[in-house]
């Protein structure tokens, strides 16, 4: 089963630094991680359902599988972007792992 | 731009409920949207940051860009999809837009 690690950013308190820090640190970390077949991320541009404007980003890391996220997340590449993740996510960020149904 | 429409659902009171109204009911209705180019969901299966299980099921419409996704939620099946979510969705859920990096 595929499996994606699903981020979920708040918004950032300066947008402006938090892209810069983004785009220029954190995905070039995010795309070393061994394993990850797949990055996908962007903003979040509207709320379909006119709800709160909590979220401003989403990213997504697709693996083959559970093992395979599992031993990305334990690599070196992992534990940096983890700590990286620490620095710029806004308070209520989440990071979530979704099983994808064939 | 490829944009998203991003489906966040909280947890269901009778999660085998849910899951069958979803598959039975609910995903045919939204493959059924004219102009989405992809539909990907599945479960939530572990939290990654060790927060709260909140999060049940995250479901991805993808769309070639904003002024497709508009149609399609404009359209017959889109408004039906919007029906049969405001059935199912538990509290909490939400429908965002999300536009993609290159």
């Amino acid at each position: 089963m595929t499996v994606k690690l699903v981020v979920l950013y708040t918004q950032p308190d300066d947008p402006d630094r938090f892209d810069l820090h983004y785009r220029e640190q954190h995905m070039p970390l995010a795309r070393a991680i061994p394993g990850a077949q797949k990055v996908e991320t962007g903003r979040i541009i509207a709320e379909a359902d006119g709800g709160d404007p909590l979220w401003y980003r989403v990213t997504e890391l697709y693996f083959a599988d559970r093992d395979a996220l599992d031993t990305a997340l334990a690599s070196q590449h992992g534990q940096a972007s983890a700590a990286d993740y620490g620095k710029i996510a806004p308070p209520g960020s989440r990071i979530l792992v979704q099983g994808l149904d064939d």
